[in-house]
């Protein structure tokens, strides 16, 4: 169980509170293929480089992923497996009203805040949302995308080691605007690709029964799949409130409309 | 009667007042036809899906639909039936004069005073108007779209349970902005579109003598129709200040001119 | 008389002073042709909806027309005309020097009283002066518009009803803005266009001597026209204050200049 | 001489001071030929227009011309010559530094004053840059631009007659926002153009000597010219400090470098 | 040398500090060929225009020029010697940090502060610095643009005479904005041209040795060159860090690097 | 070692911290080839024209590379080994969430300060960040821009001398700016480019083992090559990271991702 581990091994000296990272990862970090393996191995090296490492005491990092790929919750688990005393996660959700300046302010707390500890890490969740980047326009908030844009690569005080994680979900955003030079390291998250992913996605979350799985399996064997974990953990939500003979049409259905399925 | 059903169901904790609701739902919710069903039983799943499922303690969903095919109406009868102990109905007639600044602080309040309810319901209507947006620029409040964006993807704390219901006239707007995106499930408000739905919705209404209705009836028959159930309804209002020979030209012209009828 | 039948018949709750009432129609309502009798009768049409039916408490109506075709005074005309005890015009002359927000707020006032009485008619003379439109750019107050919008279609407290009457002179611009969907109905206020209007508007106004008059109509027969009342009027007033053989020539080289005559 | 009739003629009001009007037509208004009469007369019968219709209390004149053609001060001649009890000339000098809302508020005040007095002129000198009208963009101050225009159409109260005069020395931009509508005529200052004019300026300037005009006048016979008033004054006023034998030909040269001669 | 006459010529009532002046002028004017005696000259002209002719009180002129040609250094000569008790340089240095408005008001003071003088010089240094021009958008301040053009305009009140120069090193966006028409006259400073005038300079300024100059006269000899002299007089100051027999070779590249020799 | 020698030279008067100093050089100065040399060397000429001419006191270079190419780095070694008793460092992550106005006062106070100083040295470090350019749009803070452009061509007063060091990793912008007019010159700071270049530097830092090194001479040996320092010693940094058979490919792999090998 990834909280019971959670309470023994940190205890963030200023930043989040563990409820708060609890509903980052609310169905937890299922295995469900080698990409999960691949980004927790590099994050965990990335934070072994501002552990040891003397000349880089400073190292972020950007993950990027489609909507519901899994970002908020990877992102999320790197940064409490890092074990370092200093954890903070901005959230879109938790500045909703704030001005543009508030919205800075905030940023800056967060980092000074950071420095104050030997060894941080701070998590900005969601660039797209923190910037306020709306296509028509396009509109953001250029103070905001500055101040990160410092911040993600201004040295921390001797003595004092940082890592910075950030989410997105708009690549082309990010490279417009020369942000990704804001960024030490990319790392990529995937989807779920494959009927045996998927499988085991719904295997881990013991989500229908046996034969529906069987059921389920015929379905996707052979098909192009492209869902991720997030909206993989949705639509089974939905199937399940359906009659129980509709609980795997229904999947099936979402699957195939929200074009996870070819 | 419907008000009669809701004011036995449900007691509003922080939320609207029964007055409100009743004003949303003036002439009632009529049984046109299957679409008016089907949409009633898709909410009605959601509600279920907010109600039972552990993995989606958020639901969300868009209702679209013409100006005038009766959205604000069937999300407030979906919220109604939900009779979930938490209701607030977020209305542009409520916030004209506020800031862009204070709409935010508005919807920040309705979803924290949500988040204190176990089981809440925010219909959020007429999203374009909330947003301001106007299609010569095009001009639109980029911080109450982000701040709606927002709360409608952000996690109620542990515990508590919300359903989002809003409502817009221009998907398109809707989908360049992304703004699709932050919600978990579509569904479409159809208009009326044969003699038969009109013919029905007329008869429920008590429009019209049997005589004329069998004129009206005879009018509509084998001609394409395309009307929103409010824009109906409103027809129906100016032919009956008709002088009594006028009345069912005058609802036919009114049908024809406004495209309704072909 | 028009003004003497005014002031026995209504007593404005909170709304307009009589001398304002006045100085909209300062030229009284000449009945030159039929599009003038056709105007007030569907005036006179809605006003009866709002009063009488149940189902539409809310009726808005937009009166477009040329530049000086006499929009202002005809919507005078029919809210005065309709009795309702309270009775509000929102003119540009009186919002200059308000800020964008003062704007808002002041229309907001007006409904909120209107609100309170159980008949209110409220007229928004000139639109585009109101949300301050200049097509270059083009540039407009935003947040003007919506609360206009907005408040066109937000339906009054139970018990209470409500008739709209705005007026424009820029068709364009309002469909652009999607503003026409703010309304229920569209009445367009028509030009003079023919000798006979013409003849018949100047005897009405007892401008020129018989003698003129008889000169005019000789020069106007057979030639297309297109002139407002409002312009007509001036140009009366222009034509009067030449010399006196000048008078007539003065009047048709008026009506000529100015794309009145061709 | 000018000054003196407009010593004894008029006492304004509220409004302009003495010294101001004397500044705006420091070189008096010469006579320089048939344009400049018949501009005055035109002025004059709007002035008779407002004393003595009753149809039209408000009358409103944009006079247009080339820069440096003489508008200001016909205009101010105009306004003088009406003698009507309240006068004043709203100039940009007299604004700089003004916020676009004191503005707002000073021409608002201005004619607010105007409606205190039975019989008023209110002169706007220099729309553009009142408007602070900049092509390159092009930018401007759309709610001085809107408060002006409202005011040019707004009805005094009962009672109350007024006459606006505006100048412009930019009648494409008067046009393309629309804002000719909002004055009842249009009067364009010429351009000195031809040699019999601008000799008989020089000569009621009393500028050069006798034989240097015979010699201006031999080299002006003949050739296209095409020079505002305030312009050739101002070029007199430099050859006149250039040594003796180069008076004329600096003239000349002014003259055919700022492209006023062919 | 200048300084000396300067100290006993002026003593400006209000304005500039020597300090100052001497800062604008730090190189003093060199005679390096006629086009320096003619702007000096045509500058004196306009003084005395100044001075004497009662027609003008006002006269304003532009000197243009590329950056580095001496723009600041001549506009403040032909103040100095005009000799006028009121003189003030306008100079963006010193407004660095000044909000727009603040700008407006700074010039609007100096303006007025020139009206209490009989004879005034107000120098207004770099306009595309002073208006914050910038080529991307292009963006500027739109407000401080109008006040300057309108003050450049504005009569001084009876008996106040003033000579406004400005400086600008960018006739396009002048003559975009239509500010060319703020002035009465242009003067357009020159750079230096040939070897012979080159050489004169680094003779006055007794740069380099006698065998140096022989060097660098052979080098430019048959060459085009076009060089500002504020930039002629920097690339001396180079020249002269180097080792000692790269002096020459330093100064010859500087001049071609920059473009300024071909 | 260089922070020794810096601690015994200078003694800033009123600006940076010694701490400070050491952060922007926290891996030193590495003369890995002749690129260093040559900037250092017309670093230290710039120095002495400041120190020595009469004809400039002001003197401005601009550096401008790629991101990651050691500007800053090298900046600061030039003011350092200036010895000049007054040396600041403005750098954009000490201005976070300074207003755009609170920038410019910021830039204000820092040359206010120097000109106290009789020799001093800004550094102006990262103008894009400073100036918040984004290429979307683009935007950018105009009024920052102008204050950074204004001081630094401002002369200082009367016996000051300055030197003004300012980076910059985008020579687009600057140009299209116009900014480059600005500065006096320009280096522009080189990626190492060769294999003996990258050994250079790898050697210094004592980075891998022999036989690594060996390896990677081989892997690098007539490559085409293109890689900033900053950059270098980041990806060594996470090389060493790997377990140990996987240093050299993973510093390689690093390398050949980041386009820096060809
Ligand atoms: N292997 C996994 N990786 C990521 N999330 C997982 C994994 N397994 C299960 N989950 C669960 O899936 C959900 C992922 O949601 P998350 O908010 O992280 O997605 P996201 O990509 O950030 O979405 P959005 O684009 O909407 O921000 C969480 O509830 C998390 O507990
Ligand atoms: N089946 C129905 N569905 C929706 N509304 C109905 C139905 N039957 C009757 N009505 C009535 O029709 C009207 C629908 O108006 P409503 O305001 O919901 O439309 P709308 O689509 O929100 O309009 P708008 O686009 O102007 O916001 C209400 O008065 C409602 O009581
Ligand atoms: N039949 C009529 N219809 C309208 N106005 C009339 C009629 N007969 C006379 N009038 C007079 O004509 C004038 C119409 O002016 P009004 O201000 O209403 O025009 P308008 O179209 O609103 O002008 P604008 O476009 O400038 O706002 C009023 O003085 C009114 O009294
Ligand atoms: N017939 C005339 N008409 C106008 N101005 C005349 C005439 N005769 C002499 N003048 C003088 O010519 C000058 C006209 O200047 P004025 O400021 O009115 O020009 P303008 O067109 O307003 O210039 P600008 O375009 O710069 O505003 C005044 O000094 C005025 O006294
Ligand atoms: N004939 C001359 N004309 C102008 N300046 C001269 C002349 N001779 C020497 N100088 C010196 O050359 C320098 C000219 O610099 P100045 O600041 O006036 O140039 P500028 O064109 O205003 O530059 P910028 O375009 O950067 O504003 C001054 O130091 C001045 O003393
Ligand atoms: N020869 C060198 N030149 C510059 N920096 C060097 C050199 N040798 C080692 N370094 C080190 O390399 C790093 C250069 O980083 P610096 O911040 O100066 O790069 P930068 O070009 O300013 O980066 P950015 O574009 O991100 O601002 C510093 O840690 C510095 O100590
Ligand atoms: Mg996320
Ligand atoms: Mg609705
Ligand atoms: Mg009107
Ligand atoms: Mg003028
Ligand atoms: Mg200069
Ligand atoms: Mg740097």
């Amino acid at each position: 169980d990834f909280m019971a581990g959670l309470e023994n091994d940190i205890k963030p000296a200023y930043g989040s509170k563990e409820e708060d990272v609890e509903r980052y990862m609310r169905n937890g970090i299922l295995m469900w293929g080698s990409p999960v393996e691949e980004t927790l191995k590099s994050g965990s090296l990335l934070v072994n480089q501002v552990r040891n490492s003397d000349k880089t005491p400073l190292v972020s990092v950007l993950l990027t992923g489609a909507v519901g790929s899994g970002k908020t919750a990877l992102a999320t688990r790197i940064a409490v497996d890092s074990g370092f005393p200093f954890l903070k996660i901005c959230s879109p959700g938790n500045l909703v009203g704030f001005s543009e300046s508030a919205k800075c302010q905030h940023l800056k707390k967060v980092f000074d805040d950071a420095y104050k500890s030997q060894l941080s890490c701070v998590v900005i969740d969601d660039i797209e949302k923190l910037i306020e980047y709306n296509p028509i326009g396009p509109r953001f908030s250029n103070i905001v995308t500055q101040a990160m844009m410092v911040l993600c690569k201004n040295l921390p005080p001797l003595g004092r080691r940082l890592l910075v994680i950030a989410t997105s979900s708009n690549r082309d955003v990010i490279h417009e605007m020369g942000m990704d030079k804001s960024f030490d390291s990319h790392i990529h998250i995937k989807c779920l690709s494959n009927e045996s992913e998927v499988m085991h996605a719904l295997e881990s979350l013991d989500a229908f029964t046996t034969e529906e799985r069987s059921s389920i399996k015929r379905s996707l064997s052979g098909r192009k799949l492209w869902v991720g974990i997030k909206s993989l953990i949705r639509m089974v939500g939905t199937a399940e409130q359906a009659e129980d003979n509709m609980r795997v049409p229904t999947f099936i259905a979402l699957l195939e409309d929200e074009g996870g399925m070819q």
